[in-house]
């Protein structure tokens, strides 16, 4: 695999972290009472080098043991002895995180949720969608397909990522600016606490004010707080028509242009605007097979603008005003109008290929930022000319959802170095801050951003984050390292004896 | 004023509930510090009055001070005082609580917040709005229109109610069906902690997936876990066309086949669907000024069903599909269709003037409920059955958010009597429970529901609210006896001195 080959030749790994001293040493009766808890489980050597290896291939780590629990109980008894035995614990869906945030750092137990992959119900009427935390996006929005039902979420990892990671990080993707957040589109959650106690709020009623709502804190909890195993998740009604058009722009000025003009024509139809700078679409059409420049000359600016609805006529008589509109006032440079829905994937492709193509071209430091929209792409001019010493212009690029200000800078190295990682952190969050952005916009914070998390959030804040975190999970062992920065426990006396009680 | 009359004649008070021995009785050196931390207060009777009663007339309180700050400091300073002294605090906006949920059960502190009215910024470009927790929704919403956008929600008390309190009980209301819940729509919050901790992540930016998102906990936290000061709200751009019509059906079987039709023909554009029974609408008509049955014979059901958009033609046109379907299909008996703005707000008088106008007729007890929406009415018709020994079944209704599956159930009562509330509740509670339903879809525990949390919720939970409770709020203070039941803190020792720390 291209991806474990690239990262034993150079990996940002856990050296770089010491161990925390209050966590157990995973020993061969801890590996001998987790495989009774959960007879599922590998410690195969290529599955350990998979699951010790994150997407990009910039992080490592030692985990000794993968359990695929088959339940939420041998999630819970897996849980609750490690927990007791003070073992961290990593969860891990589809291994797409872009953060570090499901890779162990040093020999935590790894969670592995694939075989937890049930779709338990799709209520039509009520339009939600109970199922398994395992089950992988895209297999979920083709099952909802067959019913008329999409998911309100869509991300270029869909073929792989899982619907309980989604939720775990919060993802966001290119559907937010259409049916928004999962903070309003999760209606209920089953997820296991750090010492094993089951909480269960599956649901099919769209509205429960009874107490706080503390699912919300799992939404984006990254696996720190508990372990998702089963969601409820409003499903909208899958639009029966779809128009696209891919516009070529001269400046990103346009693209503001561009966007306000689309919100002002398309309303409450526009379910995606996207932008890509030349350099993204460069890496495309160099890797991805198949691909080809949608227009005769070159440009330094792209969108995809998506309406969605119901009336093909409608819609398509407004995407043509939109169009009409922005080349009238000079906004659109040139664009192209998808005739068919083979014509839909391959203008989508141009944009959500970005990611695995900017991959194949090196190693790929990547930051994903909220930034106001008038500074996205000052970001990525103030990246080149800060790495112009050591990286070419060509290969740093910009690209996201414009509609949400989200910016995915991609800064193209051919190893992950120090010295590149030393130029750009904390640079570009320190650039975040003064733009008055927030370093992780939906990605997380991971392993990646946890040292950082100050440049967007304030010390009370952090400070009470950690009192939430010590209370969910009192021990630390779900996810250690990650999302805070690491302030090690004193190591437990020998009388402590873990209570059972969250 | 009548409500205060009727609660002289009667009233749940807080004799019912014992006093917590941890918190102090307010003294007059007390009211002399914070008339000085706060300098627009009132011990004025009529005010207090006022304050001291909730908006049905059903509870009392014996708060002895108001107190209006006027900045997000003076909320601070008040706090730590009264943390510090272990005082009581009730925050109050609209005092337009169900649940009793913003009266003093004691005599906590009242701290209105209607001075801190300012819109602080709205940023056309992002459509984000960001203003004082104490501004009225209704105004607001008025000051959106002048530049093409709108509140993201719309409720009866839009009049009266404030965002700060809206977002504090995460209100529900007409327009979630379209734009979804606070949970997505809240993108920033300024709060205050009990201790006077401020915690401000006002923002314009969409996304941020920085570490737990704790401003979640406090949308539906009920002024138990902090103050909220500030919000930034996404406001969506305000339709242009309205299309309304009132429909009449014979049964509730009706009302549901009618959802799942105007679901399908007016997907993405449908603004709001609501029901109400001929009982409700009786009220109207014999309460409410100017009101008149838009049906020439009496039906046992009414729908609104409303679509907003942008284009006028598109829109009616999907309108009139939806009655033809449903009258050919015999799912309507009858319909009518608004033909001006007048007729639209005279059509939503008939839905909207329900709570008040039932008001007028009696002392009301009012329950929320979430319920699979099959078994919605079948509640109403449980509790006429259940309450047919003291209360005549025409002085019980149901209306409420059928899209949502949101029951709003009524009983109008000569007065508030324990007979009718002893028989009553839990009953309600236990058959919402055995509907696999909720016991608050949009209204909040308050202080009415505070003690059933558990017909909702499991202990497991109930009892990590607490925790979390404990850690926002170590001294107790904020909306003592709300929420969740009241387990009374062991009093302080003499030498326990407050530290300043959340």
């Amino acid at each position: 695999r291209m991806w474990i080959r690239r990262c034993q030749s150079r990996c940002l790994s856990s050296m770089r972290i010491a161990r925390r001293p209050d966590l157990a040493a995973v020993s061969d009766e801890h590996i001998r009472s987790l495989s009774r808890l959960c007879p599922n489980n590998s410690r195969d050597e290529v599955f350990l080098a998979v699951a010790n290896i994150d997407w990009l291939g910039k992080y490592k780590g030692h985990s000794p043991l993968i359990l695929y629990p088959s339940s939420t109980h041998e999630v819970a008894a897996a849980l609750r002895y490690c927990s007791g035995k003070r073992l961290g614990v990593v969860v891990q869906g589809g291994n797409t995180s872009l953060v570090g945030g499901a890779t162990p750092v040093h020999d935590e137990i790894v969670l592995d949720m694939r075989r937890m992959n049930n779709i338990i119900e799709i209520d039509q009427e009520q339009q939600v969608l109970i199922c398994d935390a395992g089950c992988i996006l895209q297999q979920l929005d083709q099952k909802l397909e067959t019913v008329g039902l999409t998911m309100p979420l869509d991300l270029g990892a869909k073929g792989s990522c899982q619907i309980g990671g989604n939720v775990a990080t919060n993802a966001g993707g290119i559907r937010l600016v259409r049916y928004g957040s999962l903070h309003a589109n999760v209606i209920g959650l089953e997820w296991v606490m750090a010492n094993g106690t089951v909480f269960n709020n599956i649901t099919t009623l769209r509205k429960d004010n009874t107490g706080f709502d503390l699912k919300q804190l799992m939404i984006g909890s990254e696996g720190s707080l508990g372990i998702i195993t089963k969601v409820a998740l409003l499903v909208p009604r899958k639009p029966t028509t779809i128009n696209l058009s891919y516009l070529a722009l001269e400046s990103f000025d346009k693209v503001i242009e561009a966007l306000h003009c689309a919100r002002f024509h398309l309303g409450e139809i526009l379910s995606a605007i996207e932008f890509q700078d030349r350099q993204s679409l460069e890496f495309v059409l160099a890797n991805h097979p198949g691909s080809q420049d949608p227009m005769d000359k070159s440009y330094p600016f792209y969108m995809i603008v998506e309406a969605s609805g119901f009336r093909q006529e409608h819609d398509a008589d407004r995407m043509s005003r939109f169009l009409e509109d922005a080349l009238d006032r000079q906004i659109i440079a040139d664009g192209t109008l998808a005739q068919d829905s083979t014509q839909i994937a391959g203008l989508w492709a141009l944009r959500e290929s970005v990611a695995e193509s900017v991959g194949k071209s090196g190693s790929v430091f990547k930051y994903d930022l909220s930034l106001p929209v008038k500074d996205m792409y000052t970001m990525v001019e103030a990246m080149r000319t800060r790495l112009a010493p050591v990286i070419s212009p060509d290969l740093i690029c910009g690209y996201g959802h414009v509609g949400d200000s989200n910016l995915h800078l991609n800064i193209v190295s051919p190893e992950f170095s120090d010295k590149v990682q030393d130029l750009t952190e904390p640079f570009v969050y320190d650039l975040t801050r003064k733009m008055g952005g927030s370093i992780s916009a939906e990605h997380g914070l991971g392993l990646m951003k946890a040292p950082y998390i100050s440049y967007s959030k304030s010390e009370a804040q952090i400070r009470l984050m950690q009192q939430v975190k010590d209370l969910f999970d009192p021990n630390g062992i779900l996810n250690p390292y990650k999302v805070l920065p690491v302030a090690p426990k004193p190591e437990p006396a020998q009388s402590i004896i873990y209570q059972g009680k969250p």
